[in-house]
């Protein structure tokens, strides 16, 4: 049974690997694509991904590119959503954004090469690399869809306090939960999942991931619900997460433990 | 045999297959996608990936996913090149380009989604699609190398105006060939060539764009040679590429006849 540790550092090795280094790629790109992937970070997604193979009875291994790849496309939606164009944020992690450090047009390349990236790191999975790749394009595009609809309700924000609230659990659904989602399910894929296997995955992280997103509401204190129906939709989708565990054939111990501690934490 | 606009009329509609419809994503989304990628554009790119399925014995339906990746891969460049802080372009193909029509903010994610959506669609080949998702990623980062190199050298060229000649090498070999070279490889994969094939059809696709690339130059009329050794290079990237097709096993018609055409367009 492996530690926490020893998964985050298979996480960060595969990463390091995958990254391109001085001399592969212009330095410049080198740089920012560093950059914007960091070190030491969470890894939330990635280690759902590893866990998710675990969960289906195969190898961590198995699941180490896939894992990198989640990690570099969520990073890489993180250097376009700090464009001065989008959020425009100078400050990511506590130090300066991509686009703050390297300029306007060397973070959209630099997040142009994270995404290409990503899907050329999914590609090396050792196994069902269709289904991987597939899912990872299908999330990849929920993200953005939650992005643009997140655009939309910041802009009717300015002009109206009370938002539609189907909008809201759209934009978390896709913004949030997607990834989570597409690293549940290639880990299954990659770990050799059954298709039952793969839609209880599927269903444990759409749940885990609004959990995540409310949670996230919680501690910057702009949920759009009262305090007590944020409360009780945490509670909800924690416990559909935590029920869906108990259909898969592997060792659960991982994503139980994340379901867990997401719930509850202070950052 | 199929005809050249047989394989349009293909390409044309795998790009409405795959491309979202108004309701399937948010609207404004699906309308900068669409608006991007256009119609009735040449999709030079598309037609080397078909026919490259063609030249190693396989069937042109083999390639088609692969062949529509291409160009909505190719695509996504276009709309982020043409940025407020890449090119600034407000004209693409005659019409508005993405952020001019759409704004900002949704031409980034137009092109992100747009790169997501042209992996998930390689995904989609009936062969191979490990080794077809590495070639787009490859070749994906590439373009992406070729573009960061192609700014550094429109920033030096602001105060001096002899380049080196090694970096314009570079930046032709990488932000035009490497898609050229990513079509044949695909359509060689999808086709079910064998490793030979594949190698000879990267040797074809790296000189078809290095032609393409100086015919551009002669075109717009800012070739970085004399026009006697432009010329020069036109004629020996032209003849390397039709010499490849000789080793080819399958029908290389359309390979050669793209290849001439090539040389001595007109736009």
């Amino acid at each position: 049974m492996k530690t926490k540790e020893e998964l985050l550092k298979l996480i960060e090795e595969t990463l390091d690997e995958v990254l391109p280094d001085a001399g592969e790629r212009p330095a410049v790109l080198s740089d920012a694509m560093r950059w914007a992937v960091g070190a030491g970070g969470k890894r939330i997604r990635p280690l759902v991904c590893l866990a998710s193979a675990l969960a289906v009875g195969g190898r961590e291994e198995d699941a180490k590119y896939p894992a990198a790849a989640i990690e570099l496309l969520h990073n890489y939606t993180l250097v376009h959503d700090d464009l001065p164009a989008m959020d425009n944020d100078t400050v990511r992690r506590g130090k300066p954004s991509v686009w703050a450090k390297f300029g306007e047009a060397n973070a959209i390349l630099a997040g142009d090469a994270l995404q290409a990236l990503a899907f050329r790191t999914a590609a090396r999975a050792p196994r069902n690399v269709a289904e991987i790749v597939a899912a990872l394009g299908d999330k990849g595009l929920g993200v953005v869809d939650g992005q643009i609809e997140d655009l939309v309700r910041e802009k009717a924000a300015n002009g109206a306090s009370v938002l539609p609230l189907d909008t809201v659990d759209y934009v978390y659904e896709h913004k949030t939960a997607d990834l989570f989602i597409a690293s549940a399910v290639m880990g299954g894929y990659a770990g050799g999942g059954d298709a039952k296997s793969i839609d209880v995955l599927r269903r444990f992280a759409l749940n885990l991931g609004l959990a995540f997103q409310y949670e996230d509401d919680i501690l910057d204190g702009d949920s759009p619900w009262s305090p007590e129906e944020t409360e009780r939709r945490v509670k909800t989708a924690t416990s559909a997460a935590v029920q869906a565990l108990a259909e898969l054939p592997g060792d659960t111990t991982f994503l139980s433990t994340l379901a867990n501690k997401l719930v509850g934490r202070k950052a």
